[in-house]
């Protein structure tokens, strides 16, 4: 079974977190693909340049300046730090982002209603060349940029939404996948203060529910909203998580159903 | 022929001879990688975050905070805008550093006589991975940074070396090479200020001779060295050019011969 794994700007941030998390990863048997994001960094390399962060709705405004930034961040700095830690944990690591073969190719966001400016959605994952990396026994570690053929341009991508491309992709090719999202927290929790409140199972009727009643915290939502895409579009299982319990068996947290 | 293009990091600052550049070397048929330097584009965002770049003979010291700032910026922010532009001309461009599916690993450079900090020199090159990228039709885009599996760290290491080091390990695994370092001289000048100087041919005897009289700029000395090297080890032919003569036949330039 193929891992798709993502870890947060929380884990990423955290050299300790990070450097356990990758630890275990590389631990694992089996192909593995890691999405991975750096928002945190990211925020603090613009503050040191002077570029003021916009966040709207929990989300990063990225005008030609901030592209310049994330590109840095996660592409650079961020990616390539990842795969020489998992070298030095024995995985055989490759890092790319979507603009390198053309693994993801997104498209630009509308600006209405919202101009967020140079940021976009996948529309195909090169299933082909991933595939073909993974065959020879590599580790993909995936960065949040994409690019946009229409418009020449990279754009910045929401990890989340990547992983959850990738991990549909990937099972429509007809490869088994899994879909795991790793964070600081449990798993989706009842009460956002408490860590026992772990939500073990979510289907589509709890998961309305619990929207309805404003018991999930609001940027849980677009996790929760990928990982049911990705549970209705042909990925196996789709589990959200501590980046604590990679290597553990069924990793606790939140799994989601149908 | 395979071609292996260097360009330098005053290429590479420029947009607007990097936009025309990469679109000659799109249009070229054939195999091809591209090493990139950006020196100059690290310098200034090393400034820009307060970090004080120290150079000796022209080379850069690279403290842990300046390691970052060469990933950030070569293997980030260079590397994949690059990839970009080179997509809009209709490469499949795709960007490594040393360290992506261990590409080119490197040993740290003795401290003595002189401390560079995580600077590195080139010991193996993946020729397989380089064989199988460009077997798919993909033109390699190579960053400076390069991965110590000894040290299990990320090392800056000289883009001309990279290049000969890619060349002479893809000579020496039997594809026919050729090395291509470009540069905003129209080649090896005679006269650093005559841009009409340039020496057409360079073989040991002429550049012994050069050496001694103290004709040649001091920082092509190393390009020189890195030149003779792949022409001693099996690289086909190997020239000096300028950026802007890469899609016409010859090159124009100084060419290196044994």
């Amino acid at each position: 079974m193929l891992k798709v794994v993502k870890i947060g700007g929380n884990i990423v941030d955290n050299p300790d977190k990070l450097e356990r998390f990758l630890a275990d990863l590389a631990s694992l048997d089996g192909d593995k693909i890691l999405v991975h994001g750096g928002g945190k960094v990211a925020t603090a390399i613009s503050k040191a340049l002077g570029i003021e962060t916009q966040m709207i709705d929990g989300r990063r405004v990225t005008d030609q300046k901030t592209l310049e930034v994330v590109t840095m961040v996660y592409a650079g700095l961020v990616n390539k730090t990842i795969v020489a830690r998992l070298r030095t944990h024995g995985a055989d690591a490759i890092g790319l982002c979507g603009a390198d073969g053309g693994m993801i190719l997104s498209r630009r966001r509308s600006p209405v209603p919202v101009d967020y400016g140079f940021v976009g959605d996948p529309q195909r994952v090169d299933t082909v060349l991933i595939s073909d990396l993974l065959g020879r026994g590599m580790t993909v570690v995936a960065a949040p940029i994409t690019f946009d053929p229409d418009e020449g341009t990279l754009l910045n991508t929401n990890a989340d939404t990547i992983a959850s491309s990738i991990a549909v992709a990937m099972a429509q090719a007809g490869v088994e996948t899994e879909l795991v999202y790793c964070f600081e927290k449990r798993g989706v929790l009842r009460d956002v203060d408490d860590q026992q409140s772990v939500i073990p199972h979510i289907d589509p009727l709890l998961y309305a529910e619990l929207k309805a009643s404003g018991a999930i915290f609001e940027g849980m939502l677009p996790k929760l909203d990928n990982a049911f895409r990705a549970i209705d579009n042909g990925v196996s299982s789709v589990v959200i998580c501590s980046a604590e319990m990679i290597a553990h068996p069924g990793y606790g947290g939140t799994t989601i159903t149908k």
